[in-house]
């Protein structure tokens, strides 16, 4: 006889497995696949000898290794904190007290994925809204889903994120007195996940004018999501629109060293309003009172040696070359393919890749015919939110260059060609062998 | 002017700064003092070889290393679930299959306070009602007060959880009606968190039964928190509670690596049935979507090694060591206190200090006495959470021999036994100098 059935709470009813498991099954059950899908970091430059050689000289040193070893704070390694500012300050041209901050502003999370969770449940009630583009990162999605917040979604064109429309919705918000339901407007604003688009400098200013004429009696807060800016190779130096919140008071700027360094190390930061920054922290107590204190010391050892930044100016020409490759292989498969459009992104690992009339979701004929030709996508509508009438668009591909090798990078798109022309040749969907 | 105010969550409306963070300043501000207020462990212990042995041998090949600084799972690396789950079955002297288990039931976590954490927040709805000892850890009270959830305590003697009480108390909530909001039963059963005490055979297997007993609508959850298992020294061998639950219905058992190892490596795990573990793994994905997965590395290779485990047969040997001087000194300074009791662990590093008529509050007179003459300890209130008409021991204290030195524990004691008699002889309370 089954046990009785468990009485879950309204969370946990309203979370639901990631799309994406599907695809990494998928990937991982088909041999021989080039997956374009899998948001992982290239392998072949995973910086081994750098954190061999930082734990080495961690681990020699019985005291640093205790340190290193006994339980940090929920706060983060205050010398951790401080290279971390001194990074961001660094991209952006100033120095902290510009910008109002000191080491103290900044908290270390378990990558930034659990910063975006912290804010999450410190914000929203069920019901609330976030504003976001459109498409965003999905996995921010499925959180939203979890916390019982609405998405509202503005959408992007190559300077990235609309203000213009974001003012709009603002305003009919507040006409329809929905105003202070709005938290956060989230934005993932260097060569975002999933589009590889970057917000122009004009429109980091003015997001945050906006969020301010509207934080009339309440505060909305804009969540920038710099994941990837330290993987620019190409295009102008962007200041962050934390810069442009002189007071601290608006801005929640988070990133990772999962990009430009290591992922296995799972350690991510944000610097944030002291307001902002003491809840999350009250909470964090409760998750785990402080991420892995090993990681942060050994990026901390990294960033003091020059390694880390070695590192990360190694992978910029690493995701260059991958990128140009997956230019030059779309150019070449698809010149002749009038359907097909792709942006090119500056940074980071993502192409977004548009096809005129093809179904590329979970349920159209794109993901079995490139199962069958041998590479996987992610379908661009996990990046978008169903509009009121339940619309949204299906015609999308997320491709990364991530994982994929270089020799992987070309047969892959030689192979999306040929699913693509299975599709429009109209061959009847058929399951792919062996899955 | 200052910005307009943030509109915060419920959530985080109801979570307010651990109790204990005030003690851990006083503790950092206060040259010299002897603590045996922070639930840190023994530094000189900690496997800063092993650890660099591990990361050596893991970093040394390229492979081994780019698969450690990659992304993991969200589940946890598939090997070291195996080598956990083989870690809890030999300690019960069982084969995972007689208790229905494969490594696919085992989860990894950020520590054990991840789980705990994300178990409050798939199971509790604000006024769902959890059953804990009184007293208990109280990281968890805390927890729970995030998650809305009402604390009722059932009282605890030399063998543990008193479980008729247990029964008797579900019978109540059956008879008033509240047995649907009662979701989960915690129990730290081996060497408490905060009072040493462990919970004997006999009443192990009640608990199981009575859990099964009161899940006739829906299942009662018992939650078996066994962080300080490994640190046993004396005493019987005990199985787990969740052995007792062959078919993996109704005990979540969870457990760390930061006791018995490091806990600079944030690892901890949890073995727990297959529609508990789900919707765990669902809210992880939001979380973080997996934990350090180089720690996880780490810990694997060590187990495999059987550093692991020789470094665990040493630790046991460190912890004894540090009772019995704590114990030998409370014996020699408190004999002839006669309002002075404590208990004697058989491992974990807790001793519970109960002081007849001496309010040992952070608003009674010892705290200040006993910072005065340069120790520190917990209060016993902060495990227990008020009865019905506010009421709750405030006579207790948690004393921690897990960070202090062989020397700090025989003085700190010395110190103890000094506040003690200033507080008896009435000396009038005084904040101590520099503080
Ligand atoms: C836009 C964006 N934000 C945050 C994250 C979270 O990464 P991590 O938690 O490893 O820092 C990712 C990972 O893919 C991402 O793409
Ligand atoms: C009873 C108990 N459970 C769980 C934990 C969590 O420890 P960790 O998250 O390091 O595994 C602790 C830590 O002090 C504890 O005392």
């Amino acid at each position: 006889m089954p046990p009785a059935p468990l009485s879950r709470s309204g969370k946990s009813r309203r979370t639901t497995d990631s799309p994406i498991t599907y695809f990494i099954k998928k990937a991982l059950e088909t041999p021989g696949l080039v997956s374009f899908a899998a948001g992982l970091v290239d392998e072949g430059s995973l910086p081994v000898d750098e954190v061999r050689a930082a734990a080495t000289e961690i681990l020699s040193d019985p005291r640093a290794g205790q340190t290193a070893l006994q339980y940090g704070s929920t706060h983060g390694m205050p010398e951790l904190r401080r290279q971390v500012l001194d990074l961001v300050c660094g991209l952006d041209g100033v120095n902290p007290s510009d910008l109002n901050l000191t080491p103290n502003d900044v908290c270390i999370t378990t990558g930034s994925q659990q910063l975006l969770y912290l804010l999450g449940e410190v914000m929203f009630d069920p019901g609330d809204i976030v504003i976001s583009e459109a498409p965003s990162y999905f996995v921010y999605h499925s959180l939203l889903q979890s916390h019982g917040a609405e998405v509202l979604t503005v959408p992007m064109d190559e300077h990235g994120m609309d203000v213009d429309a974001l003012d709009a919705l603002l305003d009919r918000l507040r006409r329809s007195g929905d105003l202070p339901r709005v938290k956060v407007i989230y934005t993932v604003d260097y060569f975002q996940n999933p589009t590889g688009l970057t917000l122009s400098l004009e429109r980091r200013k003015r997001l945050v004018e906006i969020a301010k004429r509207y934080s009339t009696a309440h505060r909305i807060l804009i969540l920038e999501d710099a994941a990837y800016r330290e993987l620019k190779f190409s295009g102008p130096d962007l200041p962050s629109i934390k810069s442009f919140d002189p007071a601290n008071e608006f801005v929640v700027y988070t990133s990772t060293f999962s990009k430009p360094c290591a992922p296995g190390l799972k350690t991510g930061y944000a610097i944030l309003p002291p307001d902002v920054l003491a809840p999350i922290l009250h909470l964090k107590g409760s998750h785990d009172f402080g991420s892995t204190n090993l990681s942060q010391h050994l990026l901390s050892r990294m960033m003091a040696s020059g390694a880390y930044q070695a590192h990360a100016e190694k992978l910029r020409t690493v995701y260059r070359n991958k990128r140009d490759l997956m230019l030059s292989a779309l150019e070449s498969e698809f010149r002749d393919f009038p359907a097909a459009r792709w942006t090119v992104p500056d940074g980071g690992f993502y192409v977004w890749f548009t096809l005129d009339g093809v179904d590329t979701g979970p349920n159209g004929p794109l993901v079995p015919a490139a199962l069958e030709a041998g590479v996987l996508y992610v379908p661009g509508e996990f990046g978008h939110v169903p509009d009121a009438n339940g619309h949204m668009p299906k015609n999308e591909c997320r491709l990364c260059y991530g994982v994929a090798t270089e020799p992987e990078i070309t047969e892959g798109i030689r192979r999306l060609r040929k699913a693509c022309a299975a599709v429009a040749a109209g061959k009847p969907k058929k399951e792919p062998v062996g899955v």
